[in-house]
């Protein structure tokens, strides 16, 4: 098999977990997976550190690093610029590491076009019930704070269609093993293997004409 | 998750293993896995039973399924018609499962092609040298036979860029488990399970609405 990494963004309802899921995979399995590392012009906050929470970076040069188009992708939020460096996830891949990356469906969309090897994986909690209550939380909001949320979560859904795979958070270790098990199997698919593929068949060829 | 079964071909290299794979499968996971039973026109051999073996048919009796499009894919072998019977496939399916079918990758894409949701699997040796050995086999052949066998093997693997998973067969119980988490991730595709999904948002943004 070839030891490639894969790029996968997960993606989900907020209170569905994703966060806690990709610590805990990366916490049990350290020298498979590698988290995205993400650049952004926001100051650090006490504690953070350059290059392990975030890359940052000024205005001038994150502009500077889309003109180069050197990030997977980027947007804006509240007047800073958040994005993924493709030298960091490239070099992680290459030492054959899946890398981890979390965004929203439409820069998983995104960055499928343009890196279309990429497992885009969408975590839910088992009901919308469940959703709601967890978005509900301690009954401290109000009404129309609850609804916006809700209309959030419908909206944060939108091109599931695109998606490769659906995974319910119901208990967490359980979950965790079964984003595991989804990525290991994605290293079989066969447009991942073409090249050991190739390479048996030429051989056999050769075999035949008794080379 | 639905319950819908998923219809699972495998196909490999002869001496590859893929029977021994799928009989150990069927041992170890009898609630999870159905055998497709095939209809053939020859006659049962001492021991077969018709139903589990095969579904022996007439000539007459095999061309009215095909008339009726009873079939989900069949060929003609030595003068005899060997075919895979929709219904028995269809009633395992609805069941919840998940239904193995082994036929070469010319059949197998027909079959993908009439029913896009079934899940390809191509189970090789880990290497050509190794396959080359299993086919020798204890050196009785002559030089042309196991040259015959070796193109044969070439042919075998003609298409298999539109298979979905590729899987080697080094160590048997590991690559039976190996067939068993690719089967169990599958279901985990969002295109399986579009219905929930929709399900879930529908819930949602009644709830957004205040329902």
């Amino acid at each position: 098999m070839e030891k490639q990494g894969i790029l996968i963004v997960v993606s989900g309802f907020s209170g569905a977990g994703k966060g806690t899921i990709m610590k805990e995979l990366l916490k049990r399995y350290p020298d498979q997976y590698a988290l995205s590392v993400s650049a952004t012009t926001r100051g650090p906050r006490p504690g953070e550190v350059d290059g392990t929470d975030y890359f940052f970076r000024t205005r001038e040069q994150f502009e500077e690093m889309i003109a180069q188009d050197e990030l997977i992708e980027y947007a804006q939020y509240v007047n800073n610029y958040y994005g993924t460096p493709k030298s960091y996830v490239q070099e992680q891949l290459s030492k054959g590491k899946d890398v981890i990356l979390e965004i929203e469906i439409q820069g998983a969309l995104k960055v499928k076009e343009k890196f279309p090897d990429t497992m885009l994986l969408f975590v839910s909690t088992p009901s919308a019930q469940i959703l709601k209550e967890r978005l509900v939380g301690r009954g401290t909001e109000d009404e129309a704070t609850i609804h916006a949320r809700l209309a959030r979560a419908v909206q944060e859904s939108e091109g599931i269609e695109n998606y490769d795979y659906f995974v319910i958070n119901d208990e967490l270790s359980e979950c965790v093993e079964n984003v595991h098990a989804l990525i290991r199997c994605e290293h079989n698919r066969v447009s991942r293997n073409i090249n050991f593929i190739n390479h048996i068949r030429e051989d056999l060829s050769g075999f035949s004409k008794g080379e």
